[in-house]
């Protein structure tokens, strides 16, 4: 049996250890881990393991994993075909690099990849995949920008599940990645301008260079208030009529992208949004939230939550990535082998320092 | 100055008083009372009344009741016209029977009808209406009928706000009369089946009475498997392809409408929702209210808050009242004087003996 070094979840914690490879089976293919990034998702899991599994059993999950056995994480990969397993087409030749959801497709039902007990992420030497799912990764991309087509495609996902309007007028709360590749879909949308805030100079540095218009720090000025200025109707006459009595002009319809994550956020939006706004809460918040439903009620707020992404807004974020219509690049802030993902863990709670650490196994 | 009897919060409770009676402004009527029924906000309001006014201010209400002061809830009424204020166009006669949106239109914005230290409501023997919002009352309507409109029309917002299609299959979770409202605006959408959950009998038989297909007692089932069994496509070749993994038949699309406000009632319906539902908050809960976002995520559920109706739709509510095509008359399992109130407020707690009581000063 082929074994590998791989970064463990075991007891809670990451360690270096030797694991068995896995075996493709049938329609799969084994491919070795080229570059995988490290997820806000990955540091909730860990630090909210507990959490993580009774929610997940909570929302009805078949297959939540158990904490007790090894789990090796990461789901933002390239990747190169090894070999085929059997029943496979072999469409793609051992050596093509490659790009996938991290699932895997059986007939019992996909499988996670990166959350899971038997499906090892990209945190390891190797990984097994679906053929089904695989995307080929353009010529002339590099392997590092490729890799970065899971998290853009979240942003890509939440921004077509927010169904905007181009008289919308957006606001993203945080950028980290999530924000960020919040900021690239939109702009890739062409709804604009698009206001940011994050208290990190840096990370409003990266908004920016992936597309953020107007970028706040909430230390020193309310976010809304920017979103007020942004959010005058260009052309007045296309704005609705506003009662005499309501200060200030008409405001364009307010969508706000929720990318931070933590307690309390959502209670904060809530509360300062205009009546009417659509939530989008993109950020993963792992922990039990407080809210206030009357501020909700009397605003007549609409919360929608995201998760994921289609195959086909998948293909198409890596299309875009290649094509530089989605800005990925500025985002690596930093590179680690298997050795080096417990610190980088460690690393990634300073937003100062970094937004995506790419692990090279 | 025109004295009246009503029943007041003062000091977070209810007392009976003689307080001056209203004025009517320019554009204003001043009315008397017929009918006017107690709202579960009300209760709400009165017990946690220092919430209430917290939650108020927070999101940005700019005229919050003074609980120092005088106020005269009630807004659920159908009332006479008395006398006209200035600047009226006397287009009703004194003596009409009227409904309206508990608000008054001024110039400097609307104001609160029943949640003001300025405006009482129908808990005391005269109020001042807008001209402009008044709603006669169609001959032949009962005037505690016509005293239904209000709460009904919070149903018929909440389902517009919906947005329904056809093939959407409803679960209306707590039958008191936010409930009961919500099935009836329903039944008149042609939304079907209607499956709807109370812990309490008396409260399934007023469902069944207003519209209700499927009634269930939580003690005894999940509203969620009758759900199921009423969700199945009643023509499998219009359901969408399903995953051969996936259990069971292939279920329309759930919209919940989350009928009870009280803290924990949210959370337990994103637990149990399918994967994409939606939830239409109608419910007021005024307290903190504890969430899990990692359970909305997971199944990308969309949340709904909603308050209140359009004039359109109080008209509209009105009309079907007296035509029958809502069914509001069972509501009604008493009447009080203004004497009556705190008695009838402490009653409505029973779900057993009480849905809509109705204060005739």
């Amino acid at each position: 049996m082929r074994t590998m070094r791989a970064a463990v979840m075991r007891d809670r914690k990451l360690v270096v250890a030797d694991v068995p490879a896995p075996e493709p089976g049938p329609g799969e293919v084994l491919v070795r881990t080229l570059a995988c990034g490290i997820c806000g998702s990955d540091l909730h899991a860990l630090r909210f393991a507990d959490q993580f599994v009774a929610t997940a059993r909570r929302a009805g999950n078949p297959r939540v994993m158990d904490l007790a056995r090894d789990v090796i994480m990461g789901h933002e990969f390239c990747a190169e075909i090894v070999e085929h397993g059997p029943a496979t087409t072999r469409a793609l030749k051992a050596g093509s690099r490659v790009c996938s959801r991290p699932l895997l497709m059986r007939a019992t039902g996909p499988q996670s990849i990166g959350y899971s007990n038997d499906n090892p992420g990209g945190y390891a030497e190797y990984m097994r995949l679906s053929e089904d799912l695989l995307l080929e990764v353009p010529n002339g991309l590099a392997t590092d920008h490729a890799a970065l087509t899971e998290p853009m495609a979240v942003g890509v996902h939440a921004v077509a599940k927010a169904r905007l309007d181009l008289d919308d007028a957006p606001l993203v709360i945080g950028c980290g990645p999530v924000g960020l590749a919040v900021i690239a879909a939109l702009r890739l949308a062409g709804v604009r301008p698009i206001v940011a805030a994050d208290f990190s100079k840096r990370r409003r540095e990266l908004a920016v260079a992936v597309g953020a218009d107007i970028v706040v720090d909430p230390a020193e000025t309310t976010p809304w208030q920017s979103w007020r200025e942004a959010a005058v109707w260009p052309d007045p006459a296309r704005a609705p009529q506003q009662p005499a009595w309501m200060p200030g002009p008409p405001l364009r319809p307010a969508v706000v992208f929720e990318c931070v994550g933590v307690p309390g956020v959502l209670d904060q939006v809530m509360a300062a949004a205009p009546r009417g706004s659509r939530i989008v809460v993109v950020g993963v918040c792992m922990e039990a939230d407080t809210i206030y439903p009357m501020l909700g009620i009397t605003k007549e707020l609409n919360l929608q939550f995201v998760l994921g992404y289609t195959q086909e807004e998948f293909a198409a974020t890596l299309r875009h990535i290649a094509e530089g219509a989605i800005q990925a690049a500025p985002l690596i802030t930093g590179t680690v082998g298997i050795d080096g993902v417990a610190g980088a863990f460690e690393m990634l709670g300073s937003p100062e320092r970094h937004a995506k650490i790419l692990v090279k196994p």
